[in-house]
């Protein structure tokens, strides 16, 4: 009894302080556990699954798209990494370097992968030789390794889950074209799987990724007001190809060289999920992602016929639904709590006095209405529940970005709002580094994004006063 | 078209070379690629893809005997490495070590997992206080680094893809209980999904892994006659739990400490399929793992109509089978030669006169035999050939099994059997090591396992004559 007390204790409230009320939620809803490792966690079995799904679901999006699954190697050698000059600056500070390979040293040192532009690069230029062989649209599920100084779990660790896209184009425009295709393909999984809106757009030259000749982003904004860069999508023209002369034989017989993308979601993507429906109680899964969709809770157990009528209520949701029946020896409170600490979208409470009615409870994990249905209908109530859940999750996310979205057309609005509020400003910029660097250093706010969506909110930039080039929308990031 | 004929270029026979054979089927049906760090290799899309459908068949069989998956760190710092005495001595030599964190040399080095059995430990020691933490029966699905000599695609790679389960229990006979649970999991699913006979059976103490108390393996035969361990299962008693102090309270309030129990599969499955099934066409997959299992080939597929009916036969096909249409340039023999190299179970041909007819041609590409039928039975006997097939293949590596494995009741026996022959040699031995490893020096052959099912072959060892104590499976193995 006493591991199950420690499970609902009070966690910490959003209120009091949201980072603390984020580690209770992940180590109390049994997602993740720390290890001997800085900044490497175990990804527990609650955990797990919940990225099995998002892996699942993503990876069938991608196949639509044509795209092909792939394994390279974990390790890079030094020399490959070198290749492209910006992409090592960006990336060889924050490598781990492997110098042994059992009892001997290596020749040459190698890194763990940090991303695998060098190694699909080095791959396309040996597989890639005619037009015929193109495109390639290949990604890969695996994990990398970045030796970043502070971690958070899921939201910067030093080992992550991933996929990468990475993909070889005949022209500029297909290139183009892949990289926004795969920016949507994220887009639409973020609001229809894991009911959280997004912001699409292009990051500044200043954020853009080490190498990429164009980083297209989708932002979404937590319970806290902080953004999260939640997946992204980039463009490289053929900047690598020429670094690593990946070239083709086009239809003319001239040698060409490729135009390459690639393209990212991480485990960071179940921070995220915390971060924008969590609540005071624990986690609250949309559905669509929910590992159990409906836990089934007998009360009074031990009384003839309840135990059955539970097994039978999770017999009959099981043929559409992911359902578990709590028969563990806890109390219902206990249980009650424990559903809601794992973010568990529906409860089924089901007792002796029900079984009687032919009939049982409901309760949704996000708002607790309780409903009150004969068995007949229980099946179809709990379908019709998940569904509007999963639609109520994502406007109860959305209402609150839009109130936590303000515009400040003058510095004075900027920093006002910085100073007073949490969430997204949208501001005209200059399109100048200096000045989105001079914003930075003043009030900790980056540039999130040029959205897609432009707007006009003044003709001029909000900080230095020179005509406008984009609409930005800042922020302060996770 | 120079790219495509180089794919169907006449490959070495498996009589003349078998290595070679190998070697061919591999890179030309487009498995993997070699890389620039030596012993890691690409799998390419054709490769995992096999891959994809093995993990997914065999974790369903997983989840239904209780199996939770996790996620664990890559590193391993060195003093965890060092607390089980056995399991250092094993992995040590043999494993690569980050050394470099960034810029900085790290306080204590780490190496790449081999295998995770000291993460779990170090994870379970936090994890389990009750016997109500009891069993943990978790997996994951990761790549692991052995730094080897000799490499070879599949067979022996430096870093390899598998699963690794670990489990804990409360008792010695639990444990035991799950490792031939699992093993009995690899056994039926190489047999239905893989149709490739397994031998089920215990290692010797001397072939055991570094750590356990027991190794329990299932051994595949090759067509060259060597033998492959192709699933492995472990019981490793409390040695570990002591190790690393993993201990529950009992219901009695009793500290006891857990049995553990740990079993893989590789990517070495692989290569498996390749040497049981293969031909001197190329690879031929069992209808169950093959990624694509129907490739449709249009005949003179300009001509009206062509092109539109075999992608009918695909739509038709497609909700119960994996189906391609080959729509490219290439003339119909080169789509034949390169359907056969990609080991694609069945071929369906379709030109102008088989739509006048309203029939098609389907082949089978393990016997080539042709059936000629009307499009109206076409999804039914494409059902039934593919099941066909699959039976077939398990029954015709059964058949070469039994007629290369012999019984040598004598050492004279023994030695003429290794020198003439290929396979399996059933024989009885000692139960003493030093006997062990004179028979491997003498003749190349180890001690495969210990076969549960047992027979008398007579009273004597086959090497030293004293009593025997054991029948077990001599073998040259991969």
């Amino acid at each position: 009894m006493a591991k199950d007390k420690k499970l609902v204790e009070q966690i910490t409230s959003m209120e009091e302080d949201f980072a603390q009320w984020y580690t209770d939620v992940v180590t109390k809803a049994g997602l993740i556990d720390y290890t001997s490792v800085k900044g490497c966690m175990v990804l527990k079995p609650a955990g797990y699954a919940i990225w099995e799904l998002i892996q699942k679901q993503l990876d069938e999006r991608f196949k639509e798209t044509g795209v092909e699954n792939v394994y390279l190697p974990m390790f890079i050698p030094e020399s490959l990494l070198q290749k492209e000059k910006d992409h090592v600056e960006g990336f060889a500070p924050e490598v781990a370097w492997v110098t042994h390979g059992g009892l001997n040293p290596l020749q040459e040192r190698m890194c763990v992968r940090p991303t695998s532009e060098t190694l699909f690069c080095d791959f396309y230029s040996k597989e890639i030789e005619s037009y015929r062989d193109l495109p390639k649209v290949y990604n890969q599920w695996c994990s990398v390794v970045r030796w970043e100084k502070e971690t958070r779990p899921f939201l910067r660790s030093r080992e992550f889950l991933w996929q990468e896209g990475h993909t070889a184009h005949a022209t500029a425009d297909e290139a183009e074209e892949r990289t926004i295709q795969m920016l949507n393909v994220y887009a639409d999984f973020c609001e229809e799987v894991l009911a959280m809106p997004v912001i699409k757009g292009r990051k500044t030259d200043k954020e853009k990724f080490a190498g990429a000749e164009a980083t297209y982003t989708i932002e979404a904004l937590m319970h806290d007001g902080k953004a999260l860069q939640s997946g992204t999508s980039h463009n490289f023209g053929d900047g690598f190809a020429k670094a690593f002369g990946i070239q083709y034989t086009d239809k003319e017989n001239k040698l060409q060289y490729v135009h390459q993308t690639s393209w990212g979601m991480t485990t960071r993507l179940i921070g995220a999920i915390i971060m924008v429906h969590g609540d005071d109680s624990g986690l609250v899964l949309p559905p669509r992602i929910a590992p159990v969709q409906v836990m089934v809770v007998p009360i009074m157990q031990k009384k003839e016929g309840v135990l059955e009528k539970a097994d039978e209520i999770k017999s009959m949701l099981s043929a559409n639904y992911r359902v578990k029946v709590d028969a563990s020896d806890k109390n219902p409170g206990f249980k009650f709590a424990e559903q809601e600490m794992r973010g568990i979208p529906l409860r089924v409470e089901v007792g002796p006095k029900d079984i009687e009615a032919g009939q049982a409870v409901i309760v949704r994990r996000d708002t607790r209405e309780k409903t009150i249905v004969s068995f007949d209908e229980l099946e179809a109530k709990v379908g019709e529940l998940l569904e509007t859940m999963q639609k109520d999750m994502f406007e109860r996310a959305k209402a609150h970005r839009e109130a936590n979205t303000r515009t400040a057309a003058s510095w004075d609005e900027f920093t006002d709002i910085i100073n007073t509020k949490q969430g997204f400003i949208k501001a005209m910029w200059c399109g100048e580094e200096a000045c989105e660097t001079a914003i930075k250093d003043e009030t900790g706010a980056t540039t999130r994004c040029m959205p897609f969506e432009q707007e006009t909110l003044s003709d001029v930039c909000v900080h230095c006063g020179k005509p406008a080039k984009k609409m930005v929308y800042f922020g302060k990031a996770y």
